[in-house]
C-alpha cells in the first residue's frame, strides 16, 4: 500500500492528471495517490526541481515521487528511476532530479521506453506503468540499465563570502510573495540585517516581531533564509526576481 | 481508517500542502485525506469559518478536519483539538472555529507547541501530528489542558427585524458570483420581495423561473437565502460586496 | 473498493467539492475518490464531454465516473445511470453523456430525484448517494426506470472530405495552448501538410522535430491531430478558437 505523489506542469484544467491516474490505479489498486502540485509552470524544471527538494524527505519509505516536467517528452533525453532512502523517483532525466542524484547512496537507473508509447505523453504511458510497478512490489529490481554518466543536473549558486557577510540569491517565489534564499542557518549571525537592494531588513523569528506591513527575514520551514512582509507580499513590495542579489551583513 | 480534511491558504503551487500530507500519512498511514480547500485568500479567516461549518456535516463520525488558515502563527494564540459530535477540529484559536465553539456539547482543549517547531509551519509541525494521532485512534485523551475563556470568535451579525420585513447581509460570494446572505427560511413568506440596492429580486425554488439573465433569490444548499442571475454572476450584476446589506420585504 | 471520479464545474474555492465528497465517503467509506476536474467553465456541457472522453478509458472496471456540469439543475431534465463496459455513469441528461450514449452496448437508466434534494445541488443530494451505492456494490440493479428515446447528443461535427484533403476543426484547447482537432489517423497521410488560416504547419512526431517557437502538427495521445507551438501556446500564436476550420491537404 504504497503512496505515489505527483509532481507535474499539467494543470488541473484538463484530463491529463486524471489519466495518469487512472493508469496508476488500474495498475496499482492500493496506491495512495497525493498530488504535490500541476502548476509547475510549463517545463519550468527548475521550480520542480525546488519543490520536490522540500515535499519528498517528509514522506515515509517505500513512497513513489513521479515527477513529469517534461519539456524534452519525445526526444533522447533519459528516463529514469531514482532509489534513495527507500523512496523512488521516476521521471526525466533534465534537471528535476538534480539534489536527488547529488545525494550519497543515490540508485539511478534507466526506463526503457515503450515503441507505444505516445510520443507526447511519457507521463501517462512510460513513468505511470513505472510507477505503479514501484508502487506494487516496494522495490526496484533494476529492470533497466544503470545510468552511466552523472545524470542532468542544474546549476545551483551557492552564497559567496563577501567580507564578513555573505552573498546569496532568491531560489524561490512561493505563493504568499515569500522569497526564498539559498542562504542557511551557517551564513546568519545574531546581529546580522538582511539587504536586497536598498531595503534592510531586520532578522527575526516569527511575524508579529514587526508591524504590519514591514518587511522580516526569518529561517524558514525549510532551513532557508526567507524574506517576507507581515500581511503583505515581498515580492510585491521589494519587486523582486528570481536570481536576484541577497546579502547578509554583519549589523 | 478515518477522513482527515484539509481548509488552508495555502495554495497549490507550493509544497506546503504536500508537506502536511507527507506528515499525516507517515504517522496515519490508512487515512483519507480529502481537500476542503486550499484557496482561501491569505489569512482570511472568515471566509474559512464559513467553508468549515457548511462542509463538516456532511463528513462521518470520527473524521478530523485540519484548518490552517493562521495569520497569527508562532505568536501567542493557542493551537486548539475540539470535538463535536464525534467529530475533530484541530488548527489555531482565531475564529476558524468560531460556529464549532458555540455549539453545545463541544470540547475545546489547547494543544501544546512543541520547541522544535517551525514557527511559520504550525501546520505541518504541530496541527499534522495533531490530527494524525486523532485519525489512528479515533478519540482524543486530552493531552492538552482545557481552554479557559470561549476561545476566539468572529463577530457574526444577525438579521434585524424592519418593519414587516428584515434587514440583512452577504456573507459569503462564491465561485459563481452567487451571493449568500445571513437570512433563512425563517425571515421568508411566499409573498416577499428581495432587495439588494434598487434591484428587486424575486424569490424562485429554481433557475428555470426566472429569464435567462435575469437575477433571482432563492434558499440555497446550505439552507441559507442566495442570490444569483441564472446563467451569469450576481457579483458583477449587482456590483455587490461582503458585508452588503440585503432587505426582505413583504410584497 | 471502487474508485468514483469527480468532474465538475464547481471550481476549488468553496466548499461544493468537499460537501460532495463527505457524502460519498460518508456512504462509501472504502472509495478511493479521483478529482477529474473542477474547472469546466460554469455550465459548459461540451468542455465536460470532451474530458470525460478522454479520461474514462484509463480507469479500470467498476469505476464510477460522477459528473456534475449541470445548468439546468432543478429543471425538469433527467438524471441518469449509464453502465458502458463495466464502468458507471452518473449525471445530467444534458449532453455530457454524448459520446457514451453512441457506444454499442450502453445502459441508460433514470434516476428518481429526491423530495428533500436542495433543487441548486443535485451534486450532493442526488447524484453523489448514488454514486456512493454503485461504488459499494459494483452493480447497478436498475433501480430506475430504463431512460426512452437517445438522451440529450451534443451536435458532433465530421470532418468532411475536400479534394484529396480533410476539413476539420479544433474541438478543445488545452491548458498549455495546444490545439485538439476532430481529425485522427485516418485522416492523415505521409506526405500532407497542416492548415489553419494562413499558417502551414509541418506533420512531425515530436516537438523537437521543429525549432523552439515554431509551429508543428502531431497524433496527440488521444490519437487526434493536435497543433502546438514548440516551447509556446498555439493559441496565443494563431489566435486560434473552438470550432476554427483545420484543413489537411496533400503536400
Amino acid at each position: 500500500m504504497s503512496i505515489v505523489t505527483l509532481l507535474t506542469d499539467f494543470g488541473t484544467i484538463d484530463s491529463y492528471v486524471a489519466e495518469v491516474k487512472g493508469v496508476l490505479l488500474s495498475q496499482a489498486p492500493l496506491a495512495t495517490l497525493i498530488d504535490i502540485t500541476h502548476e509547475i509552470p510549463p517545463g519550468n524544471v527548475r521550480a520542480a526541481a525546488y519543490l520536490l527538494e522540500r515535499a519528498w524527505k517528509h514522506f515515509p519509505p517505500s513512497t513513489v515521487h513521479l515527477v513529469v516536467v517534461d519539456p524534452g517528452v519525445g526526444t533522447e533525453r533519459a528516463a529514469l528511476v531514482l532509489t534513495l532512502q527507500h523512496q523512488f523517483f521516476v521521471g526525466p532525466d533534465n534537471g528535476v532530479f538534480t539534489s536527488i542524484l547529488s545525494q550519497p547512496g543515490v540508485l539511478a537507473t534507466v526506463l526503457p521506453i515503450p515503441e507505444d508509447a505516445a510520443p507526447t505523453f511519457h507521463g501517462r504511458d512510460v513513468f505511470a506503468p513505472a510507477a505503479a510497478s514501484l508502487a506494487n512490489r516496494g522495490w526496484w529490481p533494476e529492470l533497466g540499465k544503470r545510468l552511466t554518466g552523472p545524470g542532468v543536473r542544474l546549476e545551483m549558486h551557492s552564497p559567496q563570502p563577501d567580507g564578513s557577510g555573505w552573498i546569496g540569491e532568491i531560489v524561490y517565489v512561493d505563493r504568499f510573495g515569500n522569497l526564498v534564499t539559498n542562504l542557511g542557518r551557517q551564513h546568519l549571525a545574531p546581529q546580522c540585517v538582511i539587504k536586497v537592494g536598498a531595503a534592510e531588513i531586520p532578522l527575526v523569528k516569527t511575524y508579529e516581531e514587526v508591524a504590519p506591513g514591514a518587511l522580516l527575514a526569518y529561517l524558514g520551514s525549510a532551513g532557508a533564509l526567507e524574506i517576507a512582509v507581515r500581511g503583505g507580499s515581498a515580492s510585491q513590495v521589494l519587486q523582486a526576481k528570481l536570481g536576484q542579489t541577497v546579502r547578509v551583513e554583519q549589523g
